[in-house]
């Protein structure tokens, strides 16, 4: 029997606390760094509701600190993209020779930056497709969907095979990406027009999109718009894959078609008048695009309108 | 000494009032059909507070319906987009033979509506370029720019000399616009980027556009979009002229970098909770270049979030 892996989760709110929690139901030592829910934790352990089953782990290990923590085989980091910041900080304590590192993060260059802080081969990218919102402190609501593809950072086959056997009796769909990048560009086709127009119109519903003719065009103009820049980044940097834009773009408008009042995260964080996360998810893929010399109006607009609706809401934060 | 011409002012509201009194001031009959100000009018007269210079008409014709004012030389009908419909019944009353009408709206093809009812050699467009805000009842602020750009819905020059000479010494800069299809696109070319903008971003002013690199850029693409859409409309119709759309976004670019706080009307309607003008504005120029096959994904991106934004709103009011 291999000797029990060891993982560390940063950043435990909805996202990162669910996975974790599937990792330490298949038998993985998992440690929760917990902030706002720590103390229920501790008293009362952490539930899952779960429409794959619901869990509940009597006394998990958590800790207030990374450097309680200490080094681990895997680090989960399912931080918000807006507290990339503070990787150094919350994940460095928990990395030695041999640990691996699942950004489980939305958005795209995330990984470049766990690279250049920890060593690019030790890196993967986890694109979590899913609906889990927080419930009560000690508490997670996984609403639907969980599929996780993980891709690595260098495309090396074998840690892809090791990424994969981390996830082995987990009740979670993983599959592995032969080419990350190409994986992430692939998921913006989905995040830049739902989350940008169900922010950008007000907080509407993905099924409201689907409704309205003018805005499904313009969800269509803002897939073709992250197509044109991902296609040309692959290029670029010499990857030997392309992404199918007209195959991959029927089928996101047929996935979002059966998801019913989904609320993309962005448009959750813009209702409830917390950090959008821009950067990641809109930013850096327009700035690649600008820099590469793509002309994406639409992944521009909704991206330019979400910056300074964001920026609003900061602003008229008290204090 | 020529005859007195004779004038109803059809929605006399913000925009209508001020132009409606600096006729009244040149010397024209003018008669205001009144809704909200009647009574107040009645009692304190209209007073107009202008950096052109303030004006106070001490007993102007006021009428609470159209059939009070009968027929007259000149209608100035200065209603909103939104309320076109009304235009038969409020208008209709005001026509004699000799009648003609100066449609001073916001938006594309309410000339042709007007044309189907009353005759399309009697009507021309108005393009107002200004600031004006209703006040207390009775009271109209004028706070900026004001001039008159005036278009014939056939394009006769001896009817814009007639047009023009309505305004003979009125304080109203009025130019003549020898294509009234091309100066309504010239005039979308900036309202559609930044009346779109300024909702789409949470109600903010000109100055934000301008001094934010992305929106700039935005506005930009948008302007692009209006132009291609109105040469080819310029194009399908048989018009001999074409927008020099590179000099245009140019000129509009400088003007509004002069324009500081500048609220535009859909984003004063915006906060202030009422109905967008979005039809006249995004709807009509959005469907002939779709009609016509010109790709417009700024101009359509921004006339569906409008849209959706105006409905929320409308859906969300009481009652």
């Amino acid at each position: 029997m291999e000797q029990q892996r060891r993982v560390a989760v940063i950043g435990a709110g909805a996202v990162g606390s669910y996975y974790g929690a599937r990792l330490a139901e298949a038998g993985r030592d998992v440690t929760f760094l917990m902030r706002r829910d720590l103390e229920a934790v501790r008293a009362r352990g952490l539930r899952v509701e779960s429409p794959d089953g619901d869990l509940h782990l009597e006394a998990p290990r958590v800790a207030a600190s990374s450097a309680e923590i200490g080094p681990v085989d895997w680090v989960v980091c399912a931080l918000k993209a807006t507290a990339i910041d503070a990787v150094p900080k919350l994940v460095g304590p928990c990395i030695g020779p041999a640990t691996r590192i699942l950004v489980l993060m939305n958005g795209l260059g995330l990984e470049e930056r766990f690279g250049a802080w920890f060593g690019r081969e030790r890196v993967f990218g986890g694109l979590a497709f899913t609906c889990i919102n927080r419930g009560d402190p000690g508490v997670v609501h996984h609403l639907d969907y969980g599929p996780v593809n993980i891709g690595h950072l260098l495309d090396d086959p074998a840690e892809l095979a090791e990424a994969a056997s981390l996830w082995a009796d987990a009740k979670v769909v993983v599959t592995t990406a032969p080419s990350l990048l190409r994986a992430r560009w692939e998921k913006l086709c989905w995040n830049i027009p739902f989350n940008g127009l169900c922010v950008a119109a007000g907080g509407i519903t993905t099924d409201r999109v689907m409704a309205d003719p003018a805005l499904r065009d313009a969800a269509r103009a803002a897939m073709e718009d992250v197509v044109a820049a991902g296609n040309a980044d692959l290029e670029a940097v010499g990857a030997a894959t392309r992404i199918d834009g007209p195959t991959l773009i029927e089928r996101m408008l047929a996935l979002t078609e059966t998801m019913g009042t989904y609320r993309p995260s962005t448009m959750i964080d813009f209702v409830e008048g917390r950090p959008m996360e821009v950067d990641a998810i809109f930013g850096a893929p327009i700035e690649r695009a600008h820099a590469l010399g793509v002309a994406t109006p639409s992944m521009s607009l909704l991206g330019a309108l979400v910056r300074v609706l964001d920026g609003s809401r900061i602003a008229s934060e008290p204090g």
